[in-house]
C-alpha cells in the first residue's frame, strides 16, 4: 500500500501530484477498464487521453505533464503527472509492488563449473556454455571440430530469457556486457562480444565472433554472420540478414541488412 | 484390430468398400512398400495411383472416390474410397491404432501457479509464462523491466510444441485461442492474441501484443512486429518479415512481407 | 605435455619443425598474446603473420609451410609448419589436449524407447523424437493431426547442438547422415533426411520430407520449404528462405533464395 504522495516523491522533483496525495493503491493494473485501489499510467498526451481518463476505474494514474485537459476531467480520480509516464510507472510498479521471482537458483537447474555473483537469478531452459560450433573438414571430408576451452563471462545486470543458448568461446570467452538483455530463443555463438545496455530480442542469430556496441538493438528474428562488427546505438530490424558490418547509431533492415534512415 | 467394414462405418455414409469388407489390419503403414495386415492411403487420383496401389503390400487402402481405375486393378485387396483420403486415413488411424502417449504430466515438468485442465499433456522444454520482454532506458541509458504480472491462457485443444516459449502478459492477458497448434521453437511475447484453429509453423516470432485471428496459418521462421494485427484465414509465408496489419484472408510473404496472390 | 617433435610426427610427413624439437607445451592458447608452455596456430600467410609471431609469447607455433619469414623472425620460438595451420592445430589439440566431456549421459536426461550406441554424450535441452506437425482441418475446421509412429535415426559421428528439435518421422523416419553436426536451436521436421557431413547452424528451420545431400551447409537462420530437395555440397545462405529445390554444387540465399556465384 503506497499513496500518491509517496509516488510522487519517489519520481523526483518533476512530478506533481494532482488531487488527493493520500489516495492509496494496492497494486497495479491496466488504465481500461481499471479497478478502484490500483496504479496505471496513460500513453497518451492528445485527445485519446481524456477519453481513457474518464472511462478508467483505477485510483491513481501517471499522466504526461504535457498532457492537455480542463480542471474538471480531473475530478474524483488522482493523477501524477511526469515527463514520462511510462517509464514513472515502471520505476513505480518495480519499486512499490515488487513482481519479480526472489533471486534464487531454481533447484532443476544444473550448474557445474561455473562462478555465481550475487542476487542472481538462475531458472532453466537456457544453456550457458555450450560447446561452440566450429567445424571443418578434413582430407577425407570429416569434420572436425575447433577446440572450445574459453568461458562466458556475463556481467552484471544482465538478464537472458528463456531457452537461450550462448557458446563458451573457443580461445578466449564470450562475453556479455553489463546491462543488456537478452530475449526467448537467441543463439550467441562463441567469441561473440556484446556491449552494455543492448537489446537482443526473440529468436535472434549471432555468428562466431561477432561484436555489438553498446546500447545497440537487434530486432525480432535477424541474424548476424560471423566476424561481422556492429557500431554503438547501432539498429538492427527486425529479420535483418547482416552481412556486413554496421558502423555507430546506423540502422539497418532486410535481407540482405541496408541501411535505412531512422 | 479392425476391419475393412468397421473403418468404413466409423468414416461415414459417403465411404464404399471395395473388396473384401471383412479384411483385418493391425496397423497403419506407408502404402510403398506396405505390408500385410496394416491400412495405408493412397494421395493421387491420377495415374500416379495405379501404380503405388500395384506395388502396395497393404491390405486395406484409403483411396479417392474420383481415382479412376478399372476393376481388375482392385484384385487381391480392399480399398474404402472416401472424398479425402488423407484426411480420412487420419482420423481412421488416431481412432482404431492411437499412437499418442496417453494424457499426464512429465515426472521432470516443473509446474507452480497454474491451473491445468482434464486430459492434459504436459512435457518438458517448452517454457510457460515466463517474463515479457519490454525494457526502456531510463535517463541513465540503464534499461529498466515493465512490470509483468499477466497470465497465459492456453484454451482447449491447443496443442503446444518442444522448446517452445509463451511469455506471461504484462498487464493483461496472453492467451491461446481453442484448437490452435504451434510447432518447435516458437516464440509468443506478452499479450499476444492467438485465435481459434490457428497453426503456428516452427522458429516463428511474434512480437508483443499482436493479434491474429481465427483459421490463419504462420509460416516457417516468419517474424511478426509487436502490435501487429493479422486478420482471420490470413496466411503469413515462410519466411515473412510482417511489419504491417494483415487484412482477412490475405496471403503475404518476403522480407519485408508483401501481399501475394493465393 | 607433449614436445614439437612429437606434435609434428602425429601431424604427419608434411610437417617441418624450425625450432627447437624438444620444446614442451602444457596446453593451447591464442596466438596473442599467448603464453609461455602453450601450442598456438598463425592463420596468415602474409605480412600480418611476421607481427603476430614477434608478439606471441607461446611456446611452439604452428604455421602455414608457404610463410614468408627470415630465419631472423625464427629466432626463439618453435615453429611447426604445415599446409593448412587451422586444421593441424584444431587435430593435434584435440589428440594432446582433449577439452570435450568424457561420454556418458547426464543424469537430468529422460530417455525413453531409444537404443543409444556406444561412447554417445547426451546432455539436455535438445528434444529427439517429439511429435511431427502435421495438421489438416476437417469439415468442422478443427485441426486433425496426422499419426506419427516413425522413429529417428542418428548416424555415428554425429553432433548436435543445445535446444535443438529433431521430429519424429510420420510412417518413416527422420534420418541424420552419419558425421553430420547440427547447430543450437535448429529445427528438423518429421521424415526430414540430411546425408553425411552436412553442417547445419543455429536457427536453421528444416520442413517435413526435406532431403539434403552429403557436405551440405545450411547457413544461420536459413528455412526450407516442406519437400524441398538440397542436393550434394550446396550452400544455402544465411536467412535464406528456400522454396524451390536447390541441386547439387549449388549456392543460393536471399528471401525467396535464388542462386549466386559462389
Amino acid at each position: 500500500m503506497v499513496n500518491a504522495k509517496e509516488i510522487s516523491n519517489f519520481l523526483g522533483t518533476t512530478t506533481i501530484v494532482v488531487g488527493d496525495s493520500k489516495k492509496v493503491v494496492y497494486k497495479i493494473s491496466k488504465i481500461i477498464p481499471g479497478k478502484v485501489g490500483t496504479l496505471s499510467f496513460c500513453k497518451y498526451e492528445d485527445g485519446r487521453a481524456k477519453g481513457l481518463i474518464s472511462r478508467s476505474r483505477s485510483s491513481i494514474i501517471i499522466c504526461s505533464s504535457q498532457i492537455s485537459l480542463f480542471v474538471s476531467d480531473f475530478i474524483g480520480k488522482t493523477f501524477i503527472l511526469v515527463p514520462q509516464p511510462r517509464l514513472a510507472f515502471m520505476k513505480a510498479a518495480n519499486e512499490f509492488f515488487p513482481w519479480r521471482d526472489t533471486p534464487g537458483i531454481h533447484p532443476t537447474a544444473v550448474i557445474s563449473n561455473a562462478e555465481i555473483g550475487k542476487n542472481v537469478r538462475i531458472g532453466a531452459g537456457t544453456v550457458i556454455g555450450g560447446e561452440g560450433f566450429g567445424y571443418m573438414p578434413d582430407e577425407n571430408g570429416e569434420l572436425i571440430q575447433f577446440p572450445h576451452i574459453g568461458g562466458v563471462i556475463i556481467e552484471d545486470n544482465v538478464e537472458i530469457g528463456v531457452n537461450v543458448c550462448i557458446d563458451r568461446g573457443a580461445l578466449g570467452d564470450t562475453i556479455i556486457g553489463r546491462g543488456t538483455k537478452i530475449d526467448n530463443l537467441v543463439h550467441v555463438a562463441h567469441n561473440v562480444k556484446i556491449g552494455k545496455n543492448c537489446q537482443i530480442i526473440c529468436l535472434v542469430g549471432i555468428g562466431g565472433s561477432v561484436e555489438i556496441g553498446d546500447n545497440s538493438f537487434v530486432g525480432i528474428s535477424a541474424c548476424i554472420r560471423n566476424q561481422i562488427k556492429i557500431g554503438k546505438n547501432a539498429v538492427i530490424g527486425m529479420g535483418a540478414v547482416v552481412v556486413k558490418n554496421v558502423p555507430d547509431n546506423m540502422t539497418v533492415a532486410g535481407n540482405p541488412a541496408n541501411p535505412i534512415p531512422k
